[in-house]
This record gives structure tokens, C-alpha cells and sequence, in this order.
């Protein structure tokens, strides 16, 4: 199998995000056979999603049964190897990014032809599906809503790669998207940025 | 365009659940984004639920992403302008009232050709997903679940347009339709109305 | 209608899914809708997503709509006579080890010209969904969160189905696939089986 561009930003995503998910079940103290099914819910829960509204199906996965058997192990390795790691909130957040960054260009490539609009926004359902099934299944805020920028990188990363894909050459906009999004995740993370929230403007103001 | 009367039904069921997904952001005092998110989810959620069973893909927002422009837009008005309601959850329930109103016939009309059964079912499932999806999402109490009448309007919409569809003009069909899941679920709002619950017989019965 | 043997396996999982439904909103005290929408949900999610995922759309129901008729029956039913069980919980339990057993078959034999892995996923994804969103929708742990054994009879039930597809008669393969999913999950309840569950190796590690 010669991997392109796009296929070796999936196969980068759907890992990581399966490890993120095994990860949820190690800070729940599942047992095995949790860590693959979270892994495997949170590595394919994008791509399936995508696949769905889109209309191609039967979706990726049943087409490419690889992605389940890399799933399962990526899930099973980390139940032996997640300790290693210091802090595996830390861990779970970087490899997330990752994954986020990897999907939203995955998820905008797929929908394309569709105009910019439906492709952005299939990009950001792409990156944020997983991850938010993978949080509420462990009861955990999903990250989406902990008042970080996130969905905003997936959107300027789906952005930036529908931009230059009719300008530059197909695997640089690839990568200048997946750069985008990561970038401005990680320096999210970093320093803790965060977008101004809703606030009450008066005590006459109910819930 | 011109609106067609199921059109401007499904134009309504969109934008007003869009604003009640918004609205639940407002009360968690979340940013833009998470606005921008739970309101575009909660609009869409239910047609896409049924395209997506009907196998009518891709689903109806991918064909016209004007739905995902509104609903961006509502949720982002929202942000600015929730802190003019005097109660959002007041305003948020009576919001899904409009919107269960219009969905549910809306889905009936979209599964009209597979049969009475199914097409209402396809109503009350177009009516209470998008609300269901926001209120899992906002940790709230599902409105179905509260106890109140709210998916029996959802069926008396659904109902109520396939016996007329035949009878009547279409257009006035949708119209009884709509009218009539809008009122009992008012009704039911205003007053409290309720339906009995189950409740254990005897100190012996265990949970 | 001359029901063959995974039509049967298909309604017996259905209904006894339903009814399991059924017993969570019992549990939680509702009114007879809830029971009618957490029946027909837990009852029909499950093969909703598996043809949704392998594009066999529109879904079972669509076809088929007295599923929905006995879903909704069997909820109603279960309004009236849930006060009758000793103990709802245990019953339930019970319940959903039968519907797992007759998923985990069901779902593998409508994948099955996809292979191996797909197939199994597929019955175990089939075995899983409904009771997931039973208990997500009722707040309720999980059945697959407990840390019994349960995806793994699933596994078990959708693997046996495979192997003896090409060996012996179609019937006796079901037959042999149910038997091995529900004794393994019937055995584990009874004797309160589970995995070894993921441990911190050190005070060090963090969460």
C-alpha cells in the first residue's frame, strides 16, 4: 500500500486519537477490552461521522478493515505502556491536537468538491466528533467545551488547506493546514488562551 | 428561492433551535464558539438524524449550506443578544416548542411516502433529536424527560398532518400539523400538564 | 410472513432490548411516552447503526415498520407490568445479555460479506449501541463501562457465528453463536467475572 499525503494524515489521526481514547479508559481504571472500545469509538468516530452525512458508504472503516485491527492494538498497547507516560491528561491533550489537526483536514479534503462552506464545516465535525464522543462517554467535560480554542483551530485549519488547495500543490496545502491548526491548538494549550465567555449583564437576568 | 410552505416550516425548526441550542450555551457561559457549536448541532440534529435513516444523503445541509450559515449566524447573534430575555430558560422552552412544532411535521412530510407509521415516527424523531442532542450535550435534563407532554405533541403533529394530507390541501395540512403540536405543547408548558408516571407498587419492589 | 432463523434472532434481540429500555425509564419513574421512546430507541439503535455504517439504507425500520409497532407495544407493556419483577435491575440485566446475544449474531451476519473483522465488528457494534445510549440516555453506568465481561461475549458470540458459517448449516451457526454470547455473559453476571482492570503503577503518575 503506497500511502499519499491525505491517507498518512488519516492514518496519523485515527492513532493518535485511539490512544486518546484508551487513555480516557486508564484514568477510569477500565479493564482491556474498555481501552479498545474507546479507542477504537474515538479513532474511527470522526471519519465515520464524516462518511455518514456525506453519503459515502458503507463508511471507511468496513472498506478498510486495517483501521479497526490499528485501532484495537494502538488501544491494547496502552493499557500496558500508559503509565510511562508523567501526566496522561497532559499526554491526552497534545495527542488530541494532533489528531484535531490531522482530522479537520481530513474531514474538509473529503467534503471538497462540496464548496468551502460544507467543507469547513465537515472538517470541524471531523476533528471534533471523536473526541467529544470520547469525552462524554467517560464523563469528562469534553474539550470542546472547556473554554479553550479548539473548534477554532480545526476551523482555520479546514480553512486555511481549502484556500490553498487550487494554489499550491495538493500535499503543501495538506500541510499548511494541518500546521495551521496544530499551531495555533498548541500555543492554545501553551499558554491557555481561551475566548471571552457569555456573561450575565445584569442580577435582573435569570438563568 | 422561493419558499414552498415545507420549506419556510423547516427554515423556522432550524433557526429557532438553533437559537434554543445558543441559549444553552448562554447558560453555561460559554464563548462564541461553543455558541456557534451547540446552536448549528442542535439545528441540524434532527434532520440529519432523519436523512440519514431515510437514506436521503448526503443530508439536506450538505445540498444547501445556507442552513449552516443561519444557523452560525442565530448562535452568534445570540451570544450578543440573550441578556435581553428576561428568563433564557423560559424563553429557550418556548423557542423548542416552535421548533418541535415545525419538525415534527416536517419529518412526517420527508417519510410521508413510506407510510403512516413511519412517517411519524420519522416526525417525532426529527422533533426531539436536535433538543435531545442539546441537552445531553449542556448537562441538562432532556425536555423529553422532564415529565412533561412533550413527545406526544411531537406524535399529535406528526398525526394530525398525514390524516389531513389526503383530504385537504397540503399546504393547510402542514398548517394543522404545526398548529396542533404547537398548542398542546403550549398548553401543556403554560398549565404544567403532565402525564401520570410509573411509580412502585409496593416497599417490596427494588429498584 | 415464514420467519427464518435470523429473523427470529432479530426480533427476539428487538424486542427483549426494548423492554430493557423500558425497565430504565421504570427505574427512573417517567411517564408511559419515555417508556415508549426508551424502548423503541434501545430496541432499534443497535441495527439502526449497523445499516447506517454498512450503507444499507433506508434502515431496518423504514422497511419494516412493525419493529416500531412492538416496540412500542412491548414498552407500553412493560408500563403496566414492570412492578411485577422482584428486582427491575436484575431483570434487565438479564434482558440485555439476551439481546446482546442475539445482536452480536445479527450484526456479524449482515456484515458478513465484508470479512472477518468487519463482521465481528460489526456484531459487536450491533450488541453494544443500544443498551449505550439506554444507559447514556438514562444516566445509568454503562453496561460495557462496569468492568464485566460483556463486549468480549459479544466478540465471543459474532466470532463463533463466523467460523461455523462455512462449516456447518446456517442455523446451526447462529444458534452456536447466540449459545456462546449469552453463556459467557450469563456466567459472568452469575459469578460477577470480570478483566483485570488498568492500575496506577507508582504514586508518581498522575492523572
Amino acid at each position: 500500500m503506497i500511502l499519499d499525503s491525505i491517507s498518512l494524515v488519516s492514518w496519523i489521526g485515527v492513532v493518535v486519537f485511539a490512544i486518546s481514547g484508551a487513555l480516557v479508559a486508564s484514568r477510569k481504571e477500565m479493564d482491556i477490552i474498555a481501552f479498545i472500545f474507546f479507542g477504537t469509538v474515538t479513532g474511527i468516530g470522526g471519519g465515520t461521522f464524516r462518511d455518514l452525512v456525506l453519503g459515502v458508504i458503507p463508511v471507511f472503516w468496513v472498506k478498510e478493515p486495517a483501521y479497526l485491527l490499528v485501532c484495537a492494538a494502538a488501544s491494547a498497547a496502552t493499557f500496558f505502556l500508559a503509565h510511562l507516560t508523567l501526566s496522561r491528561l497532559k499526554f491526552l491533550l497534545w495527542l488530541d491536537a494532533i489528531g484535531m489537526a490531522a482530522f479537520c483536514v481530513m474531514g474538509a479534503e473529503a467534503a471538497a468538491s462540496h464548496g468551502f462552506i460544507v467543507a469547513v464545516t465537515c472538517g470541524v465535525i471531523t476533528a471534533v466528533v471523536g473526541g467529544f464522543i470520547r469525552d462524554m462517554m467517560g464523563a469528562e467535560i469534553p474539550v470542546i467545551m472547556r473554554g479553550e480554542i479548539y473548534a477554532s483551530a480545526a476551523f482555520l485549519g479546514a480553512a486555511v488547506f481549502m484556500l490553498l488547495r487550487d494554489v499550491v500543490a495538493r500535499d503543501l496545502a495538506i500541510l499548511a493546514g494541518v500546521i495551521a491548526a496544530f499551531a495555533l491548538r498548541g500555543l492554545a494549550l501553551h499558554f491557555g488562551w481561551s475566548l471571552p465567555v457569555y456573561r450575565r449583564r445584569s442580577s435582573r437576568e435569570q438563568e
